[in-house]
């Protein structure tokens, strides 16, 4: 224990390409490893481009005004060995104390065999959300499953593919109730758990949703009004209701019942389907997930079937992997129901949710798979049988024991509160205590019978292991036997839950769907405004670590000081790469930080008795989620035109602004715009807005154009969310998880994200989360990045990322397609868009079948028809080195080409290979060949396509899969 | 620090599928995980065999006399998670020192995208050998990439792809020099390394070599008789060598200049090629691999090019990668000059070479490629500078430095070693420490300004790290500047070790080798004899522990009491395992065992006076590497004819054992038989022999069979080597590492590997490895598998691999196939043979031809050839379930019936798939395809070849390959 001296020495070395000078010590320059052009690549880059060096390009394009004229005042760049040595250092701060605290978050044993080869593999979480489902066919599997295993366990008919954390879902379904029964009064259970409550409540109160306290759960009066009843099950103590009659009495009087669940416990309880539920909602994080001090976490939403149109499924939040059929024929999984999502439909949105918890719901979908539903019930019946056990003890020793039936945990009153403190620190044991002097004990899959020894001893009660071993299996327990809370129904039947239980199968499952799916060590996925940068390994290992993964979230603050130093850094990082005064970490994705953002405006504004102030203007090319967000806090949005070089109408903004002057509250507006320009007029946009009483909100989507050239904080912003998993390296995990810190300037910071549990000093008393700093494990990941790259390392990443963006776009150019927005000097920020609309006329190529053709060029799609239709919006990133860009590039010019070649007739106008893409293995080696391009034209049009990722399906069907919703997996024999 | 009382409660879990009976605590068993049929699996395939259960199988084709009528006393199976635990705590009791011994082992930075995405990866740790190499392109690749790394560096011609370790290639050196010259007297360099002179010391004495101390190292006498010259370089205390008269004088007398190189410093010392030296050996440690308290470490050995004939590189052991051609004419990788290999050589073999370290010398190469030759030069240069600056202040504070002239290390002469020993424990610090009060200290890529502060410190001098930082790099350092020693020549110019510099081009460069390559996640890899079961991932994680992997080997045993109690259990629960009294675990491959065993035989013999026990014999069915470990180990080979069952020929034995009677030493025998059989006469062979006075070897390669059932220890064996990369679950890593421990009964404890640094108490004076454990890193891996197994689960993995291969020979049998060797009852052991010699003349086809063939149907061929010409021997292990088998078994089923259509003209007789095998991608797509059989059965004759893994060659042309050496990475527009 002696980090102070080594730090001390750590912090001082620079790394070598950003200082450039003779030092004693070249340590390894991680910012060369993060960035993929070499030093002569660059050269060549700028000389193609006519610039001499970076900062000339860059200063050519950031407007005067906003420019930074200083360096970033970050702690100098070290290389990856000495970061994790630091890192380490800061962690062994916080201490692993056994916790039985509950609330939903549980500690369990995550296989070794899912952790190495899912969690710590680049192959699953490099890959994007599966928006191009030929090449993401592995991934959409493995969320099937998880949908399944959500139904199946819920024992309701269609779940989604995740949510952000358990808290928020308990909101999206009020909101859900509210909304299919177009009612806005829901009854809520007391003994929910305190965040699933907070949360609800912050989210129900701008939509005008009435929460009312629910008397008498287990015989309660529905009034006609009730949208919903949301009820805790196993509630908050750990007592197991009898919902029958709630149930029945909510249906009678209209109303949808809420079960706001434990995932395990469904193993053994009856489920919500059996009950007749209508809405169950979740954490799966006891299924694999570390606790990770509160995420990242799967939480899921399954519903009922309504009625036949399967209305309540079609109004579910979320992405849904639903099952449809390829050009072939063949069954083919894609999501299901995307005009549901948030960038269609923009102000009439209902939710706004965009990233999910892919990789997280991976993970728990494959514990399912591993342990396979015997597995899985015994493991809750250990769990089951030692709280039992636990509550035996406990009441023969006199003691208070709140309920009688229960899953995994009790409620009970010690003798003496005093002496049990003092025990459970020298255990260092971590319990939830009551205000009523009682505690809380929650099993977990972990616990031992030594764990249980202990627990008694906390109480004063002495027992030896071979008599608890020897008893535990012999005790009475209230869901074993006749129960008439315990499960009849058989859950997990489908074969891939039964058919991978040895590490072997395991891994030969995974490593099958992993190689169906292009990722990040496939080839570059040059996706606007979604920046899938490198995530390096080094900066993954952190989250794995004991003393960063094993810590639950609402541990006692004082085990937890290696992360509030961590917390403390990002923040203060944070500040200074953005201009902005304070930071919340809580949002766990961009549109959960969008919506905290525009909720502390709210406050704000309240505060100076300026509540009537509800107009958000928004320009028409904003991600559909700004509208979405600024809906859900009751803002009422105003469109702003953009002019014919794609930047802010700034007239029309300014007739706008007059013409609301008074109830203006919020502008939200990207930077550099989403049509990839830094817009010049940023400046007058925010004083115009500021002039007239309103916040200026930054969708801080684009920063990765921005770190160390311009700061938000600095021209004029007061508040944005940062997509940590676009700027700040969180691997996209194929969709999730996010993470969209806001940042604000000072007179918002009182309006911050709060917590009911983690008092937050000077913040809000509303969360957006379920934990008070969102998913903590994943934030060492940006941590780590910041500290790798130093402030001259991000601003150079953020240079190349422009030069890069530029390179492509001037050889685009050059080989034939039109750059649809460009700024004053020509230039681009660090993204682009290409226009494809004239195909449509000359060849009748629509921009999807480019998209589809990439493929067999081995490379995933750019960000497709939006924000402009029919265009493709292209960011390289600053880690893609000029080869491959290169070979993108040339794989666009050559698909021209080929339109060109259906322009003038060479190739045929229906049967082509842009029509016919994405062309699978099968396709091509079919001996019955009979189109009139050759085979070696689909499947290898460049020489690097000897190596591509193969679509293992053809052009999916997404209209036959939405008329026909299956989500969840199909039976075996349906593939033959 | 509380191990004891957790252990306690941990040993007392047992896993429920090995008692199966009702416990309070099911946990996870892991035997369920690692076994891969299921229950109902295990029940369908004992009825297809007409057994009941496991027992009665078992107990049928084990003989009676020989069966172990017990349990396994091993302690109770523990499931993955506290397995982990457990080994937590014990490692705790490892201490990990900053340790500058030096003596060929340097700490090194490991990049972590190496460790994630190579050594932690069952893409690359699960391959075989690459003897397919139409499958195995990527590695072959990567392992040509670690010779072009050798030869430039070296600046030799030839290099091979990895040794055991310096010590061993040292030996190796040796030898090769005296047959090259065909004389015998070694002249040696005084300052090696104390290890390497033990094993070159072990190695020639009974090979008769001289070893003759070199009394003048850079000006010497070389008399006609010397066939070579070995000399460290830099030398041992770290002086670098004016070696140009030594050379000279040894090239005029006509022997052959061997340097034991660091290669690190190759990048600032001239190299053994421009000095005209003839042999460069050393270890590839610090370029990426962990100190792991003695390995695995990739050793090299690299060659000039001597005459036209290239004759020295052919004479050369160890596997060397070549560059050959495939039936397209593309250029193609795969194994050189394999008929040299131990198995076809036999008793004239020259080395038992045969375990190489492929994934060390992987992870070398990946290390070179991700820091290019610029940077590696810059790693040089700051140890060099940091080793400069140390001897310049303890010179300047008037302390004797030994040598002007060195890289990385020097040798200096504390004025009180009392003080210095006291501060270096303060420090946590170890230095090496000369028999004349010098210490030596070697500077490695870790060390920063701060510890070259306490390295000032420990010998009492103060100086503030900011005056270390600035000096540094202006100190006068010996090899920069006008050195006569400085490297002038370029190294790694080849675009390989320059094209992936950054982290995104290294991983996908490694994803696409890694994806060119079948291992055991894509299928079964059934290889007769290799035994490639399954390696969880838990077993795997230990290694990477920093209490693990960072320790030195020659580190103070009292920081290494974790290891100390690893070593302690292993060798207690082999014993329990094998039935033998004690176990060495330096061996670092099975043959190294052999040889080591041997050499006990040969220390008993001489010491109970009979060193005339000469003669060894070894039956006709025995590996290659077991007359090849004979004949180096000076015994006298005899082989025993075989009858026709395949059994031991009991006649010819005795016959053999009367006729040698006086001189008979041992013999080496292989149960059950390379045959695939448990011989019953075993124990009457053993008793034959010992009742004439001879040892019993028996060869454990197929030990897989024994565990739980027999004893070798029991049944009459006097000693065993283990191969623990087959029964005992350390991957197979692509060719290595191996771990090849030595039982013995009490008798021969006395004769086994000893070590020169670190005593081990009741060991003979002889090493046979660099390090008194071997590899000891990967015997945790071997610790965890025993723990997680438990004795019963070992015994049921055991009888399942039996039950495995027994169902798969009945179903062959009945697809078509002749087993070539049973016992009497008719059963096979764990492994079996099937006979394609009559396909030979009924249909042309090559056993070969089924080899590749079974590509197409994606999997790895068995094991060809061996141990019975014109045959396929198959071994499924326990791992592999049923459904696996099935297709495997399908497969070879779908190939008999291709074969019956040659034999009655349904498929041509030149060209049909089996001769055509294997077909690449690019074939099967070809537009022209003109074969008289349809692409869809080149390609997916069977359904699941869907998702196969490709060959990424057609099938290679081993002669041009051998004909044209070319053994380092091709330029890049050979492949055009």
């Amino acid at each position: 224990m002696k980090p102070a001296r080594l730090l001390f020495d750590l912090r001082r070395h620079v790394a070598s390409r950003v200082v450039g000078s003779v030092r004693a010590f070249n340590y390894d320059c991680f910012a060369d490893r993060h960035i993929g052009p070499s030093e002569l690549q660059k050269q060549q880059m700028l000389q193609y481009m006519g610039f001499r060096d970076l900062d000339q390009l860059t200063n050519t394009n950031v407007p005067e005004n906003i420019k930074l004229n200083d360096e970033l005042h970050l702690p100098a760049a070290l290389d990856e060995w000495r970061m994790l040595t630091e890192l380490r250092e800061i962690v062994s701060a916080n201490h692993v104390y056994r916790s039985y605290i509950g609330m939903g978050f549980n500690d369990c044993i995550v296989p070794k065999v899912i952790i190495s080869n899912l969690l710590q593999n680049a192959g699953w979480t490099s890959p994007y959300t599966p928006y191009q489902p030929e090449i993401a066919q592995g991934r959409l599997e493995s969320l099937l499953n998880f949908q399944t295993m959500v139904s199946d366990l819920t024992g309701l008919e269609t779940s989604n593919a995740s949510l952000l954390d358990e808290a928020t879902a308990c909101a999206e379904a009020a909101c859900l109730a509210a909304r299919y029964t177009k009612r806005n009064t829901i009854l809520y259970d007391t003994k929910l758990h305190p965040q699933n409550f907070a949360v609800l409540k912050t989210r129900a109160e701008p939509l005008g949703i009435k929460l009312v306290p629910l008397e008498n759960v287990e015989n309660p009066s529905i009034s006609k009004d009730v949208a919903g009843v949301i009820v805790q099950y196993p509630n908050t103590e750990g007592k197991v209701y009898d919902l029958t009659k709630l149930i029945e009495n909510t249906h009678e009087a209209g109303g949808l019942a809420i079960l706001a669940c434990d995932i395990l416990s469904l193993t053994m309880l009856r489920s919500p389907g059996e009950l007749g539920a209508d809405i169950a909602i979740g954490s799966a994080q006891r299924f694999g997930l570390p606790l990770g001090y509160g995420g990242p976490h799967p939480a899921f939403m399954s519903v009922a079937k309504t009625n036949a149109k399967n209305t309540l499924a079609r109004m579910m939040p979320g992405r849904i992997v639903g099952v449809s059929r390829d050009a072939q024929g063949n069954p083919a999984y894609r999501l299901a129901l995307q005009t549901r999502e948030q960038h269609i439909r923009r102000d009439k949105a209902t939710s706004n949710i965009c990233t999910a918890q892919a990789l997280p719901a991976n993970i728990a979908a494959m514990y399912a798979v591993y342990h396979g539903p015997h597995r899985l019930a015994q493991i809750a019946k250990n769990i089951h049988k030692s709280a039992a056990y636990l509550a035996q003890r406990y009441a023969e020793a006199g003691l208070t024991v709140s309920h009688d039936v229960y899953f995994d945990t009790i409620k009970v009153k010690p003798k003496n509160l005093t002496d049990l403190r003092v025990r459970s620190e020298q255990k260092k044991i971590n319990l939830r205590h009551f205000d009523d002097g009682f505690v809380g004990i929650s099993v977990d899959e972990t616990v031992l019978p030594i764990d249980i020894q202990d627990l008694l001893y906390l109480f004063a009660i002495e027992e030896d292991i071979k008599s608890i071993e020897a008893q535990t299996s012999s005790t009475a327990s209230p869901l074993i036997g006749n129960s008439d809370h315990a499960r009849r129904t058989p859950f997990l039947t489908h074969e891939v839950f039964n058919s991978h239980h040895s590490e072997l199968q395991l891994i030969r499952y995974m490593k099958r769907l992993e190689n169906k799916d292009l990722s990040l060590v496939h080839s570059m996925i040059p996706l606007g405004s979604c920046t899938m940068k490198l995530n390096a390994s080094a900066e993954l290992i952190p989250m794995s670590w004991t003393r960063v993964a094993n810590i639950h979230p609402f541990a006692p603050i004082d085990q937890t000081r290696g992360f509030q130093r961590i917390f403390n850094d990002l923040e203060r990082w944070l500040c200074e790469v953005s201009g902005y005064d304070n930071f919340s970490l809580q949002p766990n994705s961009g549109a959960n930080g969008e919506y905290a953002g525009l909720l502390a405006i709210k406050g704000y504004l309240e505060s100076i008795g300026q509540e009537q102030r509800k107009i958000c203007l928004i320009p028409t090319s904003a991600h559909g989620t700004n509208p979405a967000s600024a809906h859900l806090a009751n803002f009422e949005v105003k469109v702003v035109e953009s002019d014919r070089h794609g930047n802010i109408n700034f007239k029309d903004l300014s007739a706008k602004v007059d013409q609301y002057k008074d109830r203006l509250a919020a502008i939200m507006v990207t930077y550099p715009s989403t049509h990839g320009v830094f817009e010049s007029s940023i400046v007058d946009v925010c004083n115009k807005v500021h002039e007239n009483g309103g916040q200026v909100y930054l969708d801080g989507a684009n920063f990765n154009a921005q770190v160390g050239l311009c700061r938000p904080g600095d021209y004029g912003s007061d508040v944005s969310h940062f997509n940590l998993h676009k700027t700040f390296c969180i691997p996209h995990g194929g969709g999730g998880p996010g993470a969209g810190p806001i940042g604000v300037k000072s007179h918002l910071a009182p309006f911050l994200p709060g917590h009911p549990l983690v008092p937050l000093l000077g913040r809000s008393e509303g969360a957006v989360a379920a934990t008070p700093w969102g998913s903590s494990s994943i934030l060492t990941i940006t941590w780590a990045y910041i500290r790798l790259m130093g402030g001259r390392g991000l601003k150079e990443a953020t240079q190349m990322s422009i030069l890069n963006a530029n390179y492509m776009a001037r050889r685009l150019e050059n080989g034939g397609y039109r750059i649809v927005y460009k700024d004053e000097q020509g230039l681009n920020a660090h993204e682009f868009i290409i226009d494809c609309k004239p195909f449509k006329k000359s060849a009748g190529i629509d921009v999807v079948d480019i998209a589809k053709r990439l493929m067999d060029y081995g490379f995933h799609s750019p960000t497709m028809a939006w924000p402009v239709h029919d265009c493709l919006m292209i960011e390289p990133t600053e880690s893609e080195s000029k080869d491959e860009m290169d070979r993108f590039v040339d794989s666009l010019i050559a698909i021209r080409e080929e339109i060109r070649q259906v322009e003038n007739g060479e190739l045929d106008k229906d049967v082509n290979p842009l029509k016919m893409a994405p062309h699978t293995l099968k396709v091509c080696l079919d001996s019955a060949w009979n189109r009139p391009y050759p085979r070696e034209l689909a499947a290898f049009p460049k020489p690097w396509c000897h190596h591509k990722l193969w679509p293992t399906v053809g052009r999916i069907d997404d209209q036959f899969g939405d008329r026909n919703l299956v989500c969840s997996c199909p039976p075996v024999d349906s593939y033959e």
